[in-house]
């Protein structure tokens, strides 16, 4: 297991099935150009109250629209918020609401050069009204009210006849595209099913029909576990293309995030809270993004055998390059199994 | 044209079927995050000889070894250089030319997870040995020389059974991944085509079949032209991933990039490095990506009425967030018909 005497190795997972090369002896590279790790704001940068984040608690009407929001529950000795987590609009959306959505039979086809309208959903989960608390600072139940929050909003959107997709994230850090440092997340909803989802529900498609099993159900077994609860489990996958790449995966099989019930929110909440720690502890607070896998809406009921959603979080370790924007095979110096290990053993407790 | 007045649009491409979201309103989002916008080295970083760089003229002996070298013409009055273009191995290879290659019945099937010993070729292009010159610096001799170095080389790789495909690539500046700053490209030559490569070619056969034309030969009279010359286009495409993203596209429809002749090469040359100093000077010297998109080695007949290689350059701009990581969806503030009206008014002469 020793990382300097392992030689490099390609995989393949069968879940976007994308090539990774692992190669440890990359990290010894030299450089002689400045600025090569990505910087996170530097220390207290996002942490200090700031007078000007509309975010915040008392300046809502900075933002724009509110969608609903989360109530703070009452506790004793603390005075009391009006709100605990807001879902508005996105003030910059890169789609718009207010545009025309595509006449079923405007839908484009299959295949080939197309153009739509930028009609779709562009919003912003604020998941806590102070500016100086990370989502990891939360407990349990908060981590688990945010995740609800994001379950309640797709719900709405996928009641929309024109929105195919709803892709929720989150940008922690300059290096992870985030622009406002008070703690959000973000989720857009397409008038289209994005390319990583189709190659995605391809992926595991073609598994499925290889072996009659969903490839997320079988990680399971084969993968570097990192932690598990009653109904999740977080692992390194085989192929991470990225160091220190971390899967949450459900144990149960289910094609969309946002039938989550409160139970499971609140596992999943529990997890994701302490791999945030695990993360930010050994990796001194790195930027990082996450991402939720799930399924297209309406999709046939014939793909609902290998549709399984999961939950993708990503350090932000390293700037990519030519090869992997060529290629889309990326580099990752550190074995999944390896990584796994380092995350297993760090206590956060 | 105004780009303020322009509402959002999205638009799928038809090489890599990609869709993306032009949304010029995104680029007025405020930011209360530092190094939002990634810096270039500061100006003269990478401009001044450094006495440790090993690509230099001189320090030959620090570096991997070499696999040919192109000889520098005699100019009269400069003293002469023992070279004028090196083509070595990487330092610290991501794949290994000393590990033992996949024997045919161990090559890994068409799905599912699978991993293979880490064997490849990964070299590095020293493109001039000045550390003070940029390619676009040097001549369109020089520039074609380059090029002709590239096709040499991933000629010679073609011809080992086990090499599937050959990246070449070059990465500019620090933001762009660049760990050395001295003028150099590179290549990867990997035991497997890798899966954007896969991904592009599926998506030119579907356009292939449903309509009988080369995605790329059909671009000439539809996308953005910046600049062309006898046997080339240079155009902002139209499903441009990113801000100013521009594509060198052969007028004569071919798969392999390797198979460039003298003339051709010479005519890219001057394309290339005419294009890069339009980048330089609109971007004020941005950092870059650059990267030869060929087809696989040893692809049925079949496939080659729809592989037509091109170049695809990259400046880069800003930091991708999870959006673009989780869907494969990129939002891009800059209609490519915008980007290319201000990268065709460049004077570059
Ligand atoms: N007063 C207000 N009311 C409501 N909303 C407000 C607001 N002020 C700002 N906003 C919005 O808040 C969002 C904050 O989002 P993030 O910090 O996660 O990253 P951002 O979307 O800027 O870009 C990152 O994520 C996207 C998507 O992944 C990438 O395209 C991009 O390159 C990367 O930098 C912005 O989208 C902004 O438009
Ligand atoms: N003395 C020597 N002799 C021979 N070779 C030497 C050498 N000293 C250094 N090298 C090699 O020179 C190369 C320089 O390459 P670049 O500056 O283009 O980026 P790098 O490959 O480091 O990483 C960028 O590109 C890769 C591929 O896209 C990404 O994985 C990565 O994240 C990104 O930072 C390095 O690969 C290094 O190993």
């Amino acid at each position: 297991m020793a990382e300097a005497s392992r030689t490099s190795e390609a995989r393949r997972d069968a879940v976007f099935g994308r090539w990774v090369v692992f190669s440890p002896a990359r990290s010894r590279r030299p450089t002689d150009l400045k600025s090569h790790a990505p910087t996170n704001p530097s220390p207290g940068d996002g942490d200090a109250p700031r007078p000007s984040c509309p975010f915040c608690l008392g300046r809502e009407p900075e933002c724009a629209p509110e969608i609903f929001r989360v109530p703070a529950p009452d506790t004793p000795g603390e005075a009391p918020s009006p709100w605990r987590i807001r879902v508005i609009e996105n003030l910059f959306p890169a789609l718009r609401r207010d545009a025309e959505p595509p006449a079923p039979e405007e839908e484009p086809a299959d295949v080939g050069e197309c153009a739509v309208r930028g009609f779709g959903f562009h919003d912003v989960v604020i998941e806590t009204p102070r500016h100086d608390v990370r989502l990891w600072d939360l407990d349990a139940e908060g981590v688990r009210d945010v995740l609800l929050a994001y379950a309640r909003r797709v719900q709405q959107l996928s009641e929309h006849r024109a929105v195919k997709y709803v892709q929720v994230f989150k940008n922690h850090g300059a290096s992870a595209g985030a622009s406002m440092a008070h703690s959000h997340s973000q989720m857009l909803g397409t008038p289209f099913v994005p390319p990583s989802v189709t190659s995605r529900l391809n992926c595991m498609k073609e598994v499925f029909e290889r072996t009659g099993k969903c490839s997320l159900c079988e990680i399971q077994s084969k993968d570097s576990l990192v932690s598990e609860t009653p109904n999740f489990l977080a692992i390194v996958p085989f192929g991470a293309s990225y160091p220190f790449e971390m899967w949450i995966i459900p144990r149960q099989h289910g094609s969309y995030f946002h039938e989550i019930d409160q139970d499971k929110a609140l596992d999943l909440g529990s997890l994701l809270k302490s791999m945030l720690q695990k993360l930010c502890k050994q990796l001194n607070d790195p930027p990082f993004n996450y991402m939720v896998h799930s399924a297209p809406f309406g999709i046939a009921s014939s793909c609902l055998p290998y549709t399984h959603w999961f939950l993708q979080i990503v350090p932000q370790l390293s700037v990519i390059g030519g090869f992997e924007m060529g290629s889309g095979c990326y580099i990752n110096p550190v074995f999944p199994e390896d990584a796994a290990k380092i995350l297993r053993e760090i206590d956060c407790s």
